[in-house]
């Protein structure tokens, strides 16, 4: 341990030995299914918010769980220990992605199991890193604080969210109910990751995302193929032909105006991203590929840091069952999202990917849409004084300095924390590219809890004893 | 009723009186849920077969039950009332198409109802018409001159499958193994339409069919679209650019050599189609469309009766669950068959269409194929006295004339029939083009079963009395 953190040698030392007390919560709550984007699981979800609650009351701070128009938010607040102590806020979701495809999970999604990995120990479940795992690495340092010194050093407000994984419908709402709650002067938020297992980052590039779902509708009912068959429209030949013109040959999205507000990547940054030692042929073979695809003629950094992209997430249509059944299906359908980077409009994409649809489709087809969320990409202030303490505190942990990184994903709330609360996030979290998240399997390395866990604690110091 | 019919008076007015009693063991065989594709359903299928045996048995069959690799045969022979008397082997099949998707169903799908319609009144369940009402009108017709007469007026096998709608892998070995029981003058299938519910037709022109599932697979394990976003092949987006280029903008097929073998539609034959009266926007309408879609510059008979097809009959991949999940799926996988016509070599086909995949795939993927099945187009001579003494008996049941003409479906047991047995067909059915085959809610109309007994009761007095 360096010099730096010796003013809190006993807050880190009751962190270490208290880890498998921290795995144990952890894994109570990875037990709750609080699946949001399924009706099925609402109680769950609830339960899991009253969860998060809880465990905060029990280390000194005034939780609530907020009903909203959705799943509730868990809002909580402590003081520092004198008037002028800062205030940082934390941002979290306790609600996960569903657990499919069941099938290919090598234990029970919500039991949690820990096992011996290549890198340590690790606890596997659905939600393990995204977001569950990283929200405890905030309560145990916070928890690590009370039980050595009475409460942490200065003020802290927690507001966990149930929504992150279904678009966040109720969070700008209750943002604007809750200005004055919620006020504080820097935020902090856990749910990105680290370079490598050994090399913390601070994530300054977000990409943002247009969600859409479309359906289309051909003939009134189920045909059968030998009656019509090549004589009328079938919504998945006309689905699967729309979904393959959305490429070009070059790997560029076709939506009209999709590349327009882009701005294209500077050689200095170019440059930095190469200094990084990036390993994409590790990157590509952990996840069984060989060359990757996407825009010709950019970097895989650049494709998913920088770059605006389509995927299609889903797709049904027709009989998908065992065996063949020789039918034309009335109707057919895909979900898909765009990932957009800075100065894209959602609004705009959303209008453009709509219109493509409609403008392309066969007049005998009807095309429906569901929205399901969109939020511009995000860029972080890399000058702050903010992002020098915690850089500092990082560095002491780790005793190798932060790099600052993008990340493809997007976490909407920390656009609509700046937009509405007018505070700056930092974007510190300690998942790892092979952690499986949204996957089988999802895991998060013990080191990294435990770490992440010194960081938040050593962050909280170096806030109020090095500001800036 | 025409004077030729008067010979057999005493049996059509037989059928005419029992009318309901067919209905109720036609009711009867459709509550067996004998979905031969899905294997929980194995149990009714083979308790289906028994069922049909039984029902042979009762009317002075010798009949029983044949295990093969798949599903059982029922073969069933009664012997004329002299040695000299032709032998006539009817062909059908017991099974049915999956019932799916189940909820668009207004009663369920192997409880049948008989409800009013605006033809009159119908019996609506999975198989009602395709095959198990078809295969009742010949029941039926045995029964009445059974119960009438003693017995049928010539030599009869009866030869029903349970495989038809899973691409009949066990027939052909079965009609090796039984040639001499099987040995017959003439083969009458009835799983085919009439032109209308006032006009009786003889199907002379069947496509055939290669039915193929292929799947794709790219990354090991379901990925985080905002992580891998734009890097990395996506197999939706793969497959769905795959099955886009399927067609050209002309609505032509683009598998390499697939109109190779294609005989073109003579003038003779398009000016005998005109003259059928056929009525597009009915046929459209019927099924909620209006303009129809495929090869340009061809009618929609022409591009049903004449014309090789592709058709995606089910596609599934990623997340297809309420809301929104932003998952790369690490495979997706898409049901695709093509109708075929004459000349055209449904080996040569399928191995078309894997090139096509294997030829234009990324490299990050592996592509898989499962094989359901392939049969080639079928034509039946049209200058048999055999079918002119149908068309007489036809005539003489409905007061006008039968119509000849093609079929867009398959039926790949006239193809093995003749090849192996050598003997030649006449298809000859009852269904109407509304009928909701392989759909919800499939039907067939009562007077549609009444005038398909009393014609096949009169077929086989014409094939006697009339012969050619």
């Amino acid at each position: 341990m360096s010099n730096k953190t010796e003013s809190i040698t006993d807050v880190l030392d009751h962190i270490d030995r208290n880890l498998d007390s921290s795995v144990e919560r952890l894994a109570d709550f990875l037990r709750i299914p609080s699946v949001s984007t399924d009706p099925a699981h609402d109680e769950d979800t609830t339960r899991c918010a009253r969860f998060a609650a809880g465990m905060l009351e029990e280390i000194g701070f005034d939780a609530k769980v907020v009903e909203t128009d959705g799943h509730p938010m868990v809002l909580a607040r402590c003081d520092g220990p004198d008037p002028d102590s800062p205030r940082v806020l934390y941002y979290g979701h306790y609600d996960v992605q569903p657990p499919d495809p069941i099938e290919l999970w090598d234990h029970e999604a919500f039991d949690p199991v820990v096992v011996e990995g290549e890198q340590g120990r690790r606890i596997v479940a659905r939600g393990a890193v995204d977001d569950k795992g990283q929200v405890m690495t905030i309560v145990e340092a916070l928890r690590a604080w009370h039980e050595v010194r009475g409460g942490p050093p200065c003020a802290i407000t927690v507001m966990l969210e149930g929504e992150e994984e279904s678009g966040s419908p109720s969070l700008e709402p209750f943002l604007e109910s809750h200005k004055d709650e919620l006020a504080a002067d820097v935020c902090i938020v856990s749910d990105t990751g680290m370079w490598d297992i050994r090399t913390p980052a601070i994530t300054t590039m977000l990409r943002g995302m247009v969600y859409v779902e479309v359906t289309l509708h051909g003939p009134s009912s189920d045909l059968h193929s030998g009656m019509y068959g090549g004589a009328v429209t079938n919504p998945i030949n006309e689905l699967t032909r729309l979904l393959g013109m959305i490429h070009d040959d070059e790997g560029r999205v076709r939506f009209d105006g999709f590349y327009d507000d882009v701005v294209e990547t500077t050689p200095e940054m170019k440059a930095q991203w190469e200094s990084l030692g990036f390993d994409e042929k590790s990157f590509l073979g952990m996840i069984g590929l060989e060359r990757g695809q996407g825009e010709a003629g950019r970097s895989t950094l650049e494709r998913t840091w920088s770059r605006p992209t389509c995927d299609i997430n889903g797709i049904i249509g027709g009989y998908t069952g065992d065996g063949a059944k020789t039918v034309i299906a009335s109707h057919a359908k895909a979900k898909l999202s765009c990932r957009l980077v800075a100065n894209q409009d959602p609004d705009r994409i959303r209008e453009s990917i709509q219109s493509f649809f409609r403008d392309n489709v066969h007049p005998d087809c009807r095309v429906e849409f569901e929205d399901h969320g969109c939020n511009p990409a995000i860029s972080v202030p890399t000058d702050s004084h903010w992002l020098a303490s915690a850089s500092s505190a990082l560095k002491d942990v780790f005793g190798v300095d932060a790099l600052l990184i993008g990340t493809g994903g997007s976490i909407p709330a920390v656009g609509s924390i700046q937009s509405i609360l007018g505070i700056d996030s930092l974007l510190i979290g300690f998942g790892l590219d092979d952690d499986n998240v949204h996957a089988p399997n999802e895991k998060f390395e013990l080191t990294c809890l435990q770490n992440g866990i010194r960081s938040h604690a050593a962050i909280l110091d170096a806030f109020v004893t090095k500001p800036g």
